[in-house]
């Protein structure tokens, strides 16, 4: 069998964790190996991926091999057999893991989520991986575990800050094949969303969505502004935070120099921006005053390819859109496409350069 | 040629307004009668209809014909030529409405635009005609015209009301192939949005839907009532409307026998509710808790066959969900497919009886 290219020339993996091993992570992890095996080493437990690769199988499909990986240093990978899926065990995993029923919520299945997490964040800070991919977890198994954290986002907004400094500001993108958004806000209540509509947080929005699209390849990236109210409020006939906050941030972005423009009418600026094969969208990515306005577009076709990236880290990560599910674990069924439109997110906002 | 069919034996026609003059309306109602003339009488001025057919014939179709009836009453519309476009002219129309430029706002031709809509309405109402379908106006003009109404909805629901009586409740229903919404309040600011989420207009949007899709011969529709806040408040953790009024309102509604749901997640229960060809939707209709929430799904696949409904009043009214696009006016260009499917709409919604 042959060996991989020369370690020096080869570029940077990603680093995709398995995710809550009660859930489908590892199986939707170990389907991207099924076809057209990605450049990739999985942060997580061999044992957890060996059945993982088994419930696969079930379903028919040759059954993949799962080969440990001592580090993620480029002569370590180098020794794996292409095809096999490549397996990094990071310190601090608890033992057992493959014992877990599947579709139960537990403890040592949200630690060992976490670790993985954490483990791979710092292997692409290190610069040993070119971005972070990460399935499902758990937020009960998470808490559970005694983590602070109620999800990915926060720890990984945790891990990227300075000890002592304010939290860094990011903001979660959803994205298709045909539409990007970026939210001003996201697990808050929709009175608190209003709140949240303030010219600092809207400007900061079209920075980070502006930015975060210059790495994509995009070089002036067209973003719409969503307004919150109907008609964009009808020239302050219902509601004024268009003209109050929101006109102001899209100006002082224009004089920035991105190439923002709105308050668009919320019910059609998505439509607009959406881009099918017979109409391309006016726009790169929409600026979503709330989540609700951002997430029920861009889920409305099915949400069997949405990617969820977490944009303003120092790094990149990406995530497919939906959760564990549990009624699906173990059976081999899941549909791994999501994860495997996260993969292929994280090697397009890492194209222009490391990250 | 031949004649119509007995008057005593033939359905009762659509009554068509002619919209604003100035605006795309009397081209699309024109535009009605190229393939297959729906059988129905325009409620406008003959010289603009003649204007608007003669706008069409400049784009290479055959010139349509204009014939004035005398009246809706059945021997009138029977003495009508098969093809040509019947048009009744209502008391009160303004003279010199084909002098009118296009695409400009003008008080005639807001004042002529509102004759049409309350006699069209009359008609319906006095059993002359199955339903109401309205072509754009513009909301300017009207206002120009000393009308003290916005537009459609707001008028309608006046005529529709008793002297001396509360305002009849009237709720919007914006439906196409795929999805039909009904919305709890409309154009006001998101704020006073979240202020109308309340027990009382939550079942009350609830039940008019009900009524309304029993109307249209679904004799169980499945209602799926959205949540509010994101995730539907992820059990009270943020947004408490959810526990304190959505569900409640769900809750009475089942006990009064309709089959309510919810509420579901914002961000999913609309594409849990598209129906495509090869995944038939969950539910009938959605109840969306504010304007956007419910008009950026149904407008997000395009705009050219979306139909407004306004349900709760005492007859069939439809309209196609644009407006006046005087940029088009006068070119012969306007896309008439929205028209055309208000217009199986009312058909649809009058099927089980005389509306």
């Amino acid at each position: 069998m042959s060996r991989l290219a020369d370690p020096v020339a080869a570029p940077l993996p990603l680093a995709i964790t398995m995710g809550d091993p009660c859930g489908i992570g590892p199986e939707i992890v170990a389907a991207q190996w099924r076809s057209q095996p990605p450049h990739a080493v999985v942060v997580g437990s061999c044992a957890v991926m060996q059945r993982a690769a088994k419930a696969l199988s079930a379903q028919g499909a040759p059954l993949l091999q799962v080969r440990q990986v001592a580090s993620l240093l480029p002569n370590a990978l180098a020794a794996c057999v292409p095809g096999d899926i490549p397996v990094w065990e990071p310190p601090g995993l608890p033992p057992g893991l493959d014992d877990l029923p599947w579709g139960q919520v537990h403890a040592q299945a949200g630690l060992a989520a976490a670790v993985c997490v954490r483990q791979g964040a710092h292997a692409v800070q290190q610069g040993l991986a070119r971005a972070l991919v990460t399935a499902p977890l758990h937020k009960e198994a998470l808490a559970l575990a005694g983590e602070p954290f109620p999800g990915h986002t926060e720890l990984l907004q945790a891990l990227a800050t300075p000890v002592g400094q304010p939290l860094v500001p990011v903001r979660m993108m959803l994205a298709n094949e045909a539409l990007r958004v970026v939210l001003v806000s996201i697990h808050v209540s929709l009175r608190d969303a209003l709140a949240a509509v303030t010219l600092g947080n809207v400007l900061q929005t079209i920075g980070i969505a502006h930015d975060s699209l210059r790495r994509m390849g995009i070089q002036a990236p067209r973003i719409a502004v969503a307004g919150l109210n109907p008609h964009a409020g009808e020239g302050g006939l219902f509601g004024s935070e268009e003209i109050e906050v929101i006109g102001p941030a899209v100006a002082q972005a224009r004089l920035a120099g991105m190439d923002a423009s709105g308050p668009w009418a919320p019910d059609t600026v998505f439509m607009r921006a959406r881009h099918a094969a017979d109409k391309p969208g006016e726009f790169d990515v929409v600026v979503a005053m709330y989540h609700d306005q951002g997430l029920i577009p861009v889920k409305y076709l099915g949400v069997e390819e949405g990617v969820n990236v977490t944009l303003g880290l120092p790094f990149v990560r990406t995530s497919p859109d939906h959760g564990t599910a549990f009624d699906l674990a173990g059976t081999g069924r899941a549909d791994p496409r999501s994860l495997q439109a996260a993969c292929r997110m994280a090697l397009a906002l890492t194209a222009a350069g490391p990250g």
